[in-house]
């Protein structure tokens, strides 16, 4: 079956990205070193806005250890001027610090955090409410106030509205990332040639380790010099990050950091896009895009990794089902040490989907019980179907539930389709028209010696 | 603070154990070499009563990709015989294969597992219906049928009333275990002299890979002597089942396979124990202890594993929060290879508790959002307050939330008390007294060897 769409990835109806930065009109960026991290490595990132508040949508990570950086944001997010609500969903630059996560580290934590936010609004002259705070690397330890603040100094007039200084705060979020994540979409939204305009949206991140569902990002920033109100853009960036932050995994742990912050500058000019309109669906598209790619470079440069997983699922019953059957593949231990092997270990993978959205479902206890009452307590049902089940390796098929189950493939020639950069894992439930998909990476021995080794 | 209980682990309430096989009366056992696995090595294992039927009772994985002799057994625990109900939750024998899981192989896998089950019938003079049905190994590939049949033949002739029968039946459920896991624990029960009696529960188990909650366990098959109601005997394994096996976590991965057999064959004597009474509650507790026993050796036993990780959570709401956020940590992958490191990294404890579950939590989405629509998009709360959270790594305190948070202690003596056959890691929640404890083991370059190898 050289057509069988199982054995090809599914369409991307996103916009084309680029993995480069492009800064938005409206926004100024940049990175330096100041010392936080001892190898001398960029250590602090900056973005402002050139003409006022930007709308300012985000999502954070639900630990409850949700590290000072996170909170401050959440209040800032929040916040209101004395003038009344104008400023909620607005902010006017982001600082981000690299190597200390300020993370466990109590009252003190929140108040040194404060400091740094307090630092940036005094040196761009803004209210400290304005500025949204990131920070990553180890927990529990205390920032350095004193080198954060002659950092600041230093960076402030390096601002700079140019693509090469977002992918200097790009480097500047970087812990032991082998490489800055950048990711740029560009679009034309209006109907006439009158109310034609363009808009870029342009994405930077972090990734490599304590990543997982949900969210998993450690840290991105988004920025866009369209014009959105902060409702409409909060939408956007739930829609997307449902689709990609939170189908990505590389170990199973959720940081106490991880936030992604999607700003609209509105430099591009016109009338704030309205949610419902087509316009607002290209840019949702495009900020969705953006947040994809940033998802697949994290996962392909995850801890150890030295492959990208991609499991795309087709023919659940509704997208939510396609995407936790994709989550519980590319989760497994299991499936991840196979394709680190480049072994076609097809039992795996459906052992992972059989799985899905289990984790709370009581066993099953039989003896002196009925079958109604047996049935009762498996709990909910299963998402995948045996005998509906069909599952592709890196374009081979492997599994036809409706066939017999295991095929006879080519071995060889899957286990060299699976040595690339890209390993995709194709299944198809055969319930419905459901779609999603999941981003991890292969389990090494890397990623064990990088995290057994004494850190704190 | 010498008599800070959280320094030390918390009190096992249950009855001694013993790690060795005592076969209880009215059971024979047998394990025998019949050639399914390649190696050589033992991978039949018989089980059958002495004097009709046995209470059985019975967990199995939830997973969707439940194997055929899971199937099988379900389907005969729920049997009638033609004159009714008197079958349901009887059994006169048990049957395991190792080195072929038989899952994922259709119907034809169920039809081969039938003929196992009918063959070990007509040996033995039972209903096949009486017969249960275990099997361990790869998936997707179907059971050497002529082998079994000439192996049933071989073994049955074996089984015998012997303690070295049972460990030999203990053998033979191993695939890569590097040692057989036995537990047997006794006890008296009877208020006076003259209805004094005394009851064996002695358990054998096979662990290593693909083990998670919920069920984890691989295979377990647990007798006593006493007598007990199929309903009386299904809630004693339901309840030992919460407190053990679903506890334990190899590798987050629950498997096509799992089951746990408890039967009771009444050879003991005396009138069946009641639901309720002091008698039920001090089996129950005896059952719990030989599994607690059991789900211990296997995650000490896991793929790749130096160390067991034994997790106990104390102060929380209750003991059902305790035993999730025991969980999360004892499956943290961070913390696991801290473990290997002999790091005693508190910080990846903490964020791993601060996610216990969370995992169906939607992400917080502020911008635009009002405070109370911001509060609502979190989900559940979390299980842990920061703040009154405290943490104990091999009895040394790490970290206490209510008096600054992280606390100096002596790494190096935490570092030498974790280089051990067993790393304790204590919690305590502060917000009641709910307890619980949860089992794993480190994450080595050993597992990803072990399980990156070519083995479809």
């Amino acid at each position: 079956m050289p057509d069988d769409p199982l054995l090809a990835p599914l369409p991307s109806p996103g916009p084309p990205v680029e993995q480069r930065a492009s800064l938005p009109g409206g926004f100024l960026a940049a990175g330096a070193s100041i010392g936080i991290k001892r190898s001398g490595r960029p250590d602090l990132a900056l973005v402002a806005t050139t003409d006022g508040p930007a709308a300012a949508a985000a999502v954070f990570t639900p630990n409850a250890f949700a590290a000072a950086p996170v909170r401050l944001s959440q209040a800032n997010l929040l916040a209101s001027d004395p003038a009344g609500a104008a400023r909620r969903g607005w902010a006017q630059a982001v600082v981000s610090t690299s190597g200390c996560a300020n993370a466990a580290t109590g009252a003190e934590g929140d108040r040194d955090q404060l400091a740094v936010a307090t630092k940036v609004a005094s040196a761009l002259a803004l209210e400290p409410t304005a500025v949204l705070t990131l920070s990553t690397g180890v927990i529990g330890t205390r920032l350095p106030l004193d080198r954060i603040d002659a950092g600041i100094d230093l960076v402030v007039p390096r601002l700079a509205a140019e693509d090469a200084a977002l992918e200097a705060a790009a480097r500047a979020l970087m812990t032991t990332d082998s490489r800055p994540k950048l990711a740029t979409a560009t679009i034309e939204v209006g109907s006439s040639l009158a109310d034609r305009r363009a808009f870029t949206v342009s994405g930077i991140a972090k990734g490599v380790g304590m990543i997982h569902p949900r969210m998993a990002t450690m840290l991105a920033i988004v920025l866009t010099d369209a014009a959105v109100a902060p409702g409409a853009l909060a939408g956007m960036l739930a829609g997307a990050t449902a689709r990609t932050w939170d189908q990505l995994t590389v170990d199973g742990d959720t940081s106490t950091n991880d936030t992604v912050f999607l700003l609209a500058s509105g430099a591009a000019g016109g009338p704030a896009i309205e949610p419902g309109t087509r316009a607002a669906a290209d840019l949702a598209a495009c900020v969705e895009a953006v947040a994809r790619d940033l998802a697949r470079q994290q996962a392909g440069d995850g801890e150890g990794a030295t492959t990208l997983i991609s499991c795309q699922v087709s023919g659940a019953i509704d997208d939510a089902d396609a995407r936790a059957v994709a989550r519980s593949v590319i989760a497994s231990s299991l499936v991840k040490a196979a394709v680190h092997g480049r072994d076609p270990n097809w039992g795996r993978i459906v052992a992972a989907a059989g799985n899905a959205r289990l984790a709370d479902a009581p066993v099953l206890v039989a003896g002196g019980l009925g079958p109604d009452e047996a049935a009762e307590r498996t709990g909910s049902p299963a998402l995948v179907e045996p005998e509906r089940l069909r599952v592709a390796i890196a374009g081979h098929l492997v599994f036809d539930g409706a066939h017999g189950g295991p095929q006879a493939f080519d071995r060889g020639a899957a286990r060299a389709a699976m040595d690339a950069p890209e390993a995709l894992i194709r299944l198809d439930l055969g319930l419905g028209s459901g779609t999603g998909e999941a981003f991890g990476c292969d389990l090494t021995e890397e990623y064990v010696v990088e995290n057994a080794e004494y850190t704190t």
